[in-house]
């Protein structure tokens, strides 16, 4: 637990760049700032929105870089909440949501990284996965009989998705994320850690909110009795997918103002370590320049 | 002209619902409205954008309508920053802006509304183009040559190209757009009418400001030179085209400030007169949300 800690310091604790072994109930649910409380947390995260809308800018313009901001967590720890709040203020030519649902018979037609891979960002752009390539690793891994539909050479059965199956699948994330970094992509990735008691307590006030029940399913409830086991799933993957090239953040999503600060911050420090520049124009590009003011002011 | 209208007056001048004969000489480069000048109208926006805001949530809580808007005009006049100033306070989750360029071989190899369709909204979102359909009975209209690496049957040479040939491709996009309202597509058009002079300006100051000049294209200074083919190509188009399925509006483009207002105006009247409401539960989902209830509290 990293409570009481100023920001930064507290961003670096929650910020897992290896692969090494972790355990979620070492990391905070709630987080507590030195310094920070809700308004002034509330403050900061406008300021941070505001930072992140210049980033853009230069992003765009640099035209190299593109960012994926990949967000996993539980039901109701605010994924799209913190969407909404941190990404509202940037120019949405230049940021993309996608949301991944169930797959569908053409994408289970391909190889489960396909249709993340089509929905990749562009250079200059922002792209977000509201759930993205880890539920291949995530909801199977509660629910192995999804994998039978992916029609997979020699799977046939839930017996033949062993251990190694999972380790494969998690190497063959580590290169895909390995491949896009080295070729100009910024991975970034949260999982909103939320406690079992705050996901009740969100989903009895979607219940009896007439306004928000019809945002409410059944089987979130039934999903709910798999809580231990989707924890374990979700150890495991942060624990063999956090490289430097494409960390986790353990973000402490039961108050949202805190997840959102936290999030916004992280986004800002990595786009800011990036060398952007306005592209500068050659001497030959001056001149042609030069050329068109000259036709322009002849006319 | 319309000027010195109150701007809802003003709107139902540009606002171009039936196909009829225009002439762009008859509309306003430069809006003048009456009470309204350009800190007024710089409120008055911003309430548009926070109005958009609202309409948003509930256009994605009924999911029923997709919402297309199409940005057309010359260049430097203003669809960037309209976009960019008008849409950025929406969640991004529910926007999507496709900036249409020159089309790839994939594109050209199907046809010319293909690679249109694939980017129309879903339901509940709202989709920017910027640029759009309309080019292939613009650009192509003062280069005709483009139109030949359609591959077109019958299409070998410019002469083939006649004027019951783009008749026909009016015709196919009044279709194109027809099935797509039919089917819960609600479109909104603009145009943002510039003059040749403002173009100009904003040209130079793009050439002499060093943040901005590698925006600036030679080719923007030679396709000046076609400004009346154009400015005949869009009165043709506006005139073709303009449906009360999918009402053309002629957005006076000399102010950015009145522009943007213009803009966010008509989104919103638009948006406004659909029958959005939050999705009301059956009798049987009320029960359900109940049995929910009941197991979480009873854990």
């Amino acid at each position: 637990m990293y409570r009481h800690q100023e920001l930064s310091t507290y961003l670096s604790h929650i910020r897992l760049a290896e692969k090494k072994r972790i355990q979620l109930s070492d990391f905070d649910t709630e987080a507590a700032f030195k310094y920070i409380n809700k308004n002034k947390g509330e403050d900061l995260l406008e300021e941070g929105i505001k930072q992140l809308n210049i980033s853009q800018d230069k992003l765009y313009a640099h035209n190299r870089f593109g960012v994926l901001i990949v967000f996993q967590a539980m039901d109701a720890a605010g994924k799209d909440g913190a969407i909404k709040h941190v990404m509202s203020g940037l120019n949405p030519a230049g940021v993309k949501v996608h949301s991944f649902k169930t797959p569908n018979s053409l994408e289970l037609d391909h190889d489960y990284l396909w249709r993340h891979y089509l929905a990749l960002p562009s250079r200059g752009d922002i792209c977000i996965f509201n759930r993205s390539h880890y539920e291949n690793v995530l909801i199977t891994r509660v629910h192995p009989e999804y994998i039978l539909k992916e029609q997979l050479p020699g799977i046939n059965q839930i017996e033949d998705i062993t251990d190694s199956f999972w380790q494969q699948r998690f190497k063959q994330i580590r290169r895909f994320e390995h491949n896009l970094v080295e070729n100009g992509m910024v991975i970034i990735k949260f999982f909103l850690h939320l406690s079992k008691e705050e996901q009740k307590k969100r989903f009895l006030e979607r219940i009896n909110n007439p306004q928000k029940n019809w945002k409410f399913s059944f089987t979130d409830v039934t999903e709910r009795k798999y809580w231990t086991a989707y924890q374990k799933a979700y150890e495991d993957v942060i624990s063999e997918t956090a490289t430097p090239d494409a960390p986790w953040h353990i973000i402490p999503a039961d108050d949202k103002w805190s997840a959102r600060l936290c999030i916004s911050a992280v986004i800002n420090q990595t786009i800011d370590k990036l060398p952007l520049t306005y592209p500068i124009l050659s001497e030959m590009e001056l001149l042609k320049l030069k050329e068109a003011e000259n036709i322009l002011l002849s006319e």
